[in-house]
Parts: structure tokens; C-alpha cells; sequence
């Protein structure tokens, strides 16, 4: 098994938390976005999308998509648990998981895509959705700050990949500074205890 | 049990689509998002975010987000499975599910939320972004197109949840004129199939 990554990407940072969590360690190809590698035909091979990380499975098999790869791994090693456990939690998790990704990342992705100089002449970049991107982001944190005055994570009363991605995102955001306000109170208690966990820097 | 949902909207289909496919019957109860019943504090108590479908259980939790509750009831009621079986092809089918909502269903929503008049004065919207979502919608279904060269279904060679996300993105994306193009013979015929089939009126 070994997996392509890429440090500085915010993706294949979520993996790599997960992994963390979870005491799996897996042999790493990094694999240079800003050099695009990611784009060459010997990628695209593993992965014709060109996107990271990749999973090689001990058959061959390529498996793209983090969530994906962080499901599979689930699989293997329930313990502990980072998508829930038993029907309905699992289904509770996984719809903060998707709120997480829809509400929190997806905007911060978004900002950077249209507004960065990274992506300049890779994407078609339009700087006023960028903007859009950033406002939405902003009135995300401070809906997930309300979120954060009843819980001390995102699902509940125990860590899940429901704050892996928030942590990854905002943590990604701070280049198109987008970030915590002083007033996010529960936001900030919540970003501090989940970035001093040892997996935060993985 | 019931299900807060509304027929004209994509997200909602899909999760009717899914529950057609495994023969559950589930109360319904319409939230007219035309009329903004969903922006009304007695459906924003039920889910904050305003948006639908949601799943009331029967111990009067509220499960939002539609794949949530489609793996809700895949756990409840696994057969037929449409999130695969067994630890490798269920990654699978997440990892094609997902490239199927990153690139296909955000592309197509993403032209719609930004240059149709459903959303004037409802959203900010960048109608030149909308038109870069356009473009990239229409790069994807000659994706698409290539992927099913060689393969009955999306996920490989069985129906699944990887199937229905882009029947319904695609037949959402004839609001914006995204269309599969007539040289595009393997999505038409795989199009035409999942079209067929009894869950597709649902």
C-alpha cells in the first residue's frame, strides 16, 4: 500500500489526520502540485482526474478521493471510530461531515481557486465569486461558532472526520485570510483543542 | 418517520430515487422552496441550514443532508446495495460517487445557482462564474462519455448510488441548457438506461 500526497495540499492533510488517529501509518509518495506532477501522464495513469491523494492498494487498485480513502481505512481499523458508530449516529456524523465540507470547505476552497495567485493561468479564475466565496465562508465560521456553544465537536461529545475537514479548511483559509474573529469564542476552543491533538500535525 | 421534501428540487430526488430502488416507502411532506417554506422559522427549527430533504426519526431527531439519509437507510435495509459490499468496492463506489458530485452535480448546480432568475435577490450571484461552471459541466460529460466506454455503470458493472447522482445532476443541468451532446454514445445509452428504470419517476 502507499499513498500519493502531497504535504502542502489541504486534502491530503485531512488523510493524513485521519491516519493519524487512527495509528495507521502508510508508506507516502509526495507527489508537487506547484510543480504540477500532479499532471503528468504518469499520474494520470493512477488517477486520470489528476487530483491528490491517491491510494495504491496492495492489488493495484487506485483509490482517489479522501473521504473515500479515509472510509476504506475505516473499515479496516473500526478502532477508534471517526465516522460513528451504529445507524444513526453514523448517519449524524456523516450529515456534519457533509455540512463541514458543503458549508465550511467548499467556500474557503473556492476563495483561493478564484482569488490566488497559485491557480492564476491553471483555472479559469472569476475574483467576484472569489469575494462571494470569502463572505459566505466569514457568515459559515460564525454559524459554526453558534454550533460549537452546546458540543466540544462538531458531531457531539467525541472527535470524527466531522472536525477534521473544519480544522483543515480554516487552517487553509488563513492564505486568503479568512479566520477565526475574537468574538468566535467556541470556534477558537474548538480550533485549539482539535489542533493540539498530535494528529494536528501529521 | 418522514421526509421533508420537495419535488421539484434535485437533492430531494435523489433520495427518492434511492428509496425507490430499495422498495421503502416513507412519508412525505412538501416544503415549497418557491414559496421559501423552507426559509420559515417552524422548517428552520427542523434544520438551520434551510435545506432539504430531512429525515424526521421516529425518536424526533431531524437528519439532514441527502446522502446522509440515503446511508441511513442503506444501513437499515442493505439490499439491494447501492453503496457496494465489502470494504474495497464500497470505497470504490464512494470514490465514483464523489467525483460524480465534485464534477458533475457542483458544476451543474453551480451555473444554475448563478445565472438563473430562480435565484435573483435569493443569493449573490456571478453569472460569468456560472458560465465557467457551464464550460466545466460540459468538459465532464465528455468525461463521462469515456468513462462508460467500457463499463455498464458508473461504479462498474451494478446500479448504484454513483448512478444516481448524475441522472439527476443531468437532467437537472436542461435548466441551463447543459446537455449530453450526440456524439456522446455511451452516456446516451447509459443515460437512457438509468432513465428506465421504475425509480427514475419517482
Amino acid at each position: 500500500m502507499r499513498l500519493y500526497e502531497y504535504t502542502m495540499a489541504p486534502n491530503p492533510r485531512r488523510v493524513r489526520v485521519f491516519l493519524s488517529e487512527k495509528g495507521i501509518q502508510v508508506p507516502t509518495v509526495q507527489v508537487d502540485i506547484a510543480k504540477a506532477e500532479n499532471r503528468e501522464p504518469e499520474f494520470l495513469a493512477k488517477n486520470p482526474l489528476g487530483t491528490l491523494p491517491v491510494l495504491e492498494l496492495d492489488d493495484g487498485t487506485y483509490l482517489a478521493e479522501s473521504m473515500s480513502i479515509c472510509r476504506y481505512f475505516e473499515e479496516l481499523q473500526p478502532d477508534p471510530p471517526l465516522f460513528g458508530t451504529g445507524a444513526r449516529e453514523r448517519a449524524l456524523v456523516d450529515m456534519w461531515h457533509r455540512r463541514m465540507e458543503i458549508e465550511v470547505f467548499l467556500p474557503i476552497a473556492g476563495c483561493f481557486r478564484n482569488t490566488h495567485d497559485f491557480f492564476k493561468g491553471r483555472l479559469p479564475q472569476v475574483p467576484e465569486y472569489g469575494e462571494v466565496c470569502k463572505q459566505t465562508a466569514n457568515k459559515r465560521l460564525a454559524w459554526l461558532d453558534d454550533v460549537l456553544a452546546d458540543r466540544e465537536f462538531i458531531a457531539g461529545d467525541r472527535y470524527t472526520i466531522a472536525d477534521i475537514t473544519p480544522m483543515v479548511a480554516i487552517d487553509f483559509g488563513r492564505i486568503t485570510d479568512i479566520r477565526i474573529q475574537p468574538e468566535q469564542k467556541n470556534l477558537a476552543r474548538w480550533h485549539q483543542a482539535v489542533s493540539n491533538r498530535p494528529s494536528a500535525r501529521a
